[in-house]
């Protein structure tokens, strides 16, 4: 039964150190959070899994890295300087600011119903406000000299593509991943993790003939979608697909499909599979008119480079197509710790929550515990066991000893800690000769089953399940 | 032989996409840089390998990730709002820019010298010029709500010192890692990826009590310069400590010592590790009146927290001391490409370029080389060897087949690829019987060594040598 309310997987989160609120000594900064010592590890694997699947799994793909900070006509000619707005409305009494989307009929609701009790002011028409965050960029102010914070990482592919394709020889189809920061300047973040101003994007761009695009958009979304169930353990009964309606997509998409889950604040996007055909090549291209765009594209006097792909066999410059899987890691944290979030009622009557994350994701994968910490021999053992498996591989292997080993099992029930290995008196060989000296109990979080296994065993034991 | 000048490096990173010039096709964005598929990996097998070093095979410390954008009163009360200035002088004719600490005698040099020909005109006195990055956060433009791009990833250490604390049950000595971007609004970048507006960091705070603080300082010294030197394989006589003099020392700080390295720009900053006392613990402290800060901080009414360590046995509340070891991984990327490119002189008269990367950092760890590309057995065996290699672990693993045998180990030298595999007719049986079926060639990238190895060795063989 995965977690029903926001309430407690943040509660989780902030208790056990996956994610607190950004700057909270200070009150916060509305829209970011800080990935704690759980977090971070989780994140990372997450992305890892991401890259190993999309990247190294595949034979057509190269990876990239670009910076936040971009010159401001990629998004003059990627089109978000005038359309990546929400429509904001003001209050005239008292100057605050809401989205007129999230209002079911602005022009005659009352200010009250928002903030109620403090103002019922006039409200204006709804007007365009750009999500950017843009920054002044070297040491004069002048109108000219600012940048924007990426609010989205698939421009720093696109304006790429030329540098790629001439470091690789890449012929088509291929495409380019790439994990980073975008931020946007929300009016309303809300809901945990969810809807952020800063947060994190796994996106690629798959570039095709005209002509082989529908079929690839059709194979990633089903590959997403495996990847989402099989490697990050989402049930595929609460993953739903969107079909975007062809009214609401933009003028140059041919098609949107959206991988929805059932997060506990309702279906919600996970990741966005867009088929953008050219319309990215051709408006980051310079001499436009002298290629075939299909996508209705503003003329571009300020880009050096023919964004195009020489078809040898045919002679002819293409402006390939683009299919773009677009998921948010962030969303893609809250959507794992949902589906691994459960209650269970134990024969006892007690009460256990655990994170029946994959191995692959949890943050540590093993916790050394000795059964009695003032027992010398035993902790030395523990000790021992931890490092053997800390510098086999890069497994997060802990050591715990601050509690009696029931409440240390719960501990890492609660993070998600696949394997609890316990070493006790027949491991010192201290009790009678009964064959289980060297050996340890090797605990599983979500059967609670436990198997007896040589300490020497244990790398190759805990690697092949992990 | 390293490289001796940046041209050397900055040629190969872009013609092999390493890294490239940020937002390029729109004439750059000055002190931004773009890494490209061979850059990421480099990068973040770079900063894998740190984070196994200082946060998997260490037991005293937990890992961090925090937001950029952070509240601007972490700013206020670390000093950056006052202190993190550089000194600039305008040209009262051209309206030019220049840092003070650039030029010889400010007062006395005739603007010429800096852009000769074009203007002479009188130069003002150097005032401060904040190098933070400004944005406004949210939808109202009061004065009050914006942010700063983090300058240095350290406080989003510092504000989550009690989180991490809480969540972790941590006692003192211990330290909270962290890899992320930062920002820099440097007047003038320079030095290809040495000095840029965007860049990212390793850092860690390590918490001590006072009094342990100086021995503590000293091992991160001396096994900093080791991991540099073993696991990235800088060489030690390129290295050389700078013992910061005390009169350069901020207030607060007690000692800093830089890992400084021989670049082809000459030798420069690659890690700092400073003893910081307890000021930026007792800074960000409220009631700071009721704790025993020795370092000189200033008021705060702002933060909501005191952070300190309840120190059980002594019943008292310390505010740690702290050790900082600050590495920049762009820096990192650059003296290690410096160190591994390699021109040599063949036996043939020929000149080959070889990254001589430690494996664990080479962007790809296995070439796949068909000897002949029309032999469809050879071309099936060399992408089945492909599959098994990149399906066991992470081994960045690619099949190449656009050249003769002798150019594709030419390519994979130049990028540091540490094992080319050759399948060849021996390998498909089709020449008599001479025990050679399903073996490949292996060779080796710095010695140019050829041995014969089974395909069903190759996983166990390449990941050994990793």
């Amino acid at each position: 039964m995965p977690a029903e309310t926001l309430e407690q997987l943040v509660s989780l989160c902030k208790r056990r150190g996956f994610i607190f609120q950004g700057s909270e000594i200070y009150g916060g900064l509305q829209g970011t959070f800080d990935f704690g010592p759980l977090g971070v590890e989780l994140k990372n694997n997450l992305k890892r899994l991401w890259w190993k699947h999309n990247v190294y799994e595949r034979d057509d793909m190269e990876g990239l890295d670009a910076s936040i900070l971009m010159n401001r006509y990629v998004w003059r000619y990627s089109g978000h300087e005038e359309t990546f707005v929400d429509p904001l409305i003001d209050c005239k009494t008292c100057k605050g600011r809401f989205r007129a989307d999230r209002l079911k009929d602005a022009a005659c609701l009352k200010h009250s119903k928002l903030h109620p009790g403090e103002c019922e002011g006039e409200l204006t028409e709804p007007r365009a406000f750009n999500m950017m965050f843009k920054t002044q960029v070297g040491p004069i102010p002048d109108p000219e000299s600012f940048a924007y914070l990426r609010p989205e990482t698939a421009q720093g592919i696109f304006v790429n593509f030329k540098n790629v394709l001439d470091s690789t020889n890449r012929k088509l189809p291929f495409g380019i991943a790439q994990i980073g920061k975008a931020f946007r300047n929300e009016i309303t973040p809300r809901n945990f993790v969810f809807r952020v101003r800063e947060f994190e994007q796994m996106e690629i761009e798959y570039f095709c003939k005209p002509g082989e695009d529908e079929d690839i958009h059709s194979a990633f979304i089903e590959d997403h979608v495996d990847w989402w169930v099989n490697e990050c353990g989402l049930s595929r009964d609460r993953i739903t697909l969107y079909e975007v309606p062809s009214n609401e997509l933009a003028h140059y998409s041919k098609r949107t499909v959206d991988i929805m889950y059932r997060f506990p604040i309702g279906e919600e996007e996970l990741e966005g599979i867009a088929n953008r055909t050219d319309y990215d090549l051709g408006s980051h291209s310079r001499d436009q008119e002298k290629l075939s765009i299909t996508a209705k594209v503003s003329p571009n006097p300020h880009s050096t480079e023919r964004l195009t792909y020489f078809d040898q066999p045919n002679n002819w410059h293409i402006v390939p197509y683009v299919i773009e899987p677009s998921a948010g890691v962030d969303r893609g944290i809250l959507a794992i710790l949902t589906e691994a979030y459960t209650e269970e009622t134990l024969d006892n009557g007690e009460t256990r929550v655990v994170l029946k994350l994959k191995p692959a994701l949890a943050p540590i994968k093993v916790a050394v515990l000795p059964l009695k910490k003032n027992e010398p021999a035993i902790v030395e053992t523990a000790k021992r066991i931890k490092k053997l498996l800390q510098s086999s591989g890069e497994l997060r292997t802990v050591y715990d000893d601050t509690a009696g080993i029931g409440k240390l099992y719960r501990r890492q029930d609660e993070i998600g800690t696949p394997f609890c290995i316990t070493v006790d008196f027949d491991t010192i060989g201290r009790e009678e000769e009964n064959g289980l000296k060297d050996t340890v109990t090797v605990r599983h979080r979500d059967s609670m089953q436990q198997e007896r296994v040589a300490i020497s065993d244990l790398p190759a034991y805990i690697n092949d399940r992990i």
